[in-house]
């Protein structure tokens, strides 16, 4: 179901010292930058093999991001996984009983589809599935 | 310096449960299970393409992911990122400034040569490094 991880999410509140970390001190390669609307984040995102890290920066603190920095400082935010095929995947974890946040994928970062699990079903963990765009 | 996620690391409180959800829902292949007295822990390792998600699940109260599972319940617990030398990767980290909690690798999971990096540097993400054991 699942070819890889695809990234881990971490909430950031200060976005330029992430990725004096990330890039500067990690050597890791900054490769794209986009503010995503719908989920009220600025994101970075860095290769690490053909894994990426995602730094998420909220856009005000009525937002997701913002109420997780809100409530338990910056760190690990989510982790996601990567499948060659979302809605078979997602049938699947239908299949498998999984509650799901998205029934149907919405586009996330650099075009690519996404659907999120609920956390309440994922022992804690907010998960996330991606189909990468072709372009990546 | 980084090769690839190494895995993420996920506290969990039933290791069967969370077993359930990531071999059954998830159909990822478990491929290790192991004490590792040291770091106070139960581990799984699933493989999901060449990254592992590890489960942990804690000895007991007093110990790190004890602690942690106390203060935040189950969830990402942290992330490894995998160097094919870790002895040079420490070297480099040192020589970018940022604070370590293992000056020197120690042994982790399958034979691993691992090393924590402190979380207060590291945007309050537990990191970790590995390089594999031979065997994998």
């Amino acid at each position: 179901m699942f070819a890889r991880i695809d990234h881990t999410g971490v909430a950031v509140e200060d976005l330029d010292a992430a990725i004096a970390l990330y890039e500067g001190s990690f050597g890791m390669r900054l490769v794209h930058r986009e503010t995503v609307e719908s989920q009220g984040v600025e994101a970075v995102l860095l290769d690490v093999g053909e894994n990426h890290v995602e730094l998420l920066r909220p856009l005000g603190p009525d937002t997701p991001v913002g109420r997780f920095l809100a409530s338990r400082g910056p760190g690990l935010h989510h982790v996601a996984y990567q499948t060659p095929d979302i809605a078979r995947a997602l049938d699947g974890l239908r299949a498998a009983g999984v509650r799901l946040i998205d029934e149907t994928p919405r586009i996330g970062i650099r075009g690519s589809s996404v659907a999120f699990l609920h956390p309440a079903a994922s022992g804690g963990v907010l998960t996330e599935i991606v189909q990468p765009s072709k372009e990546h």
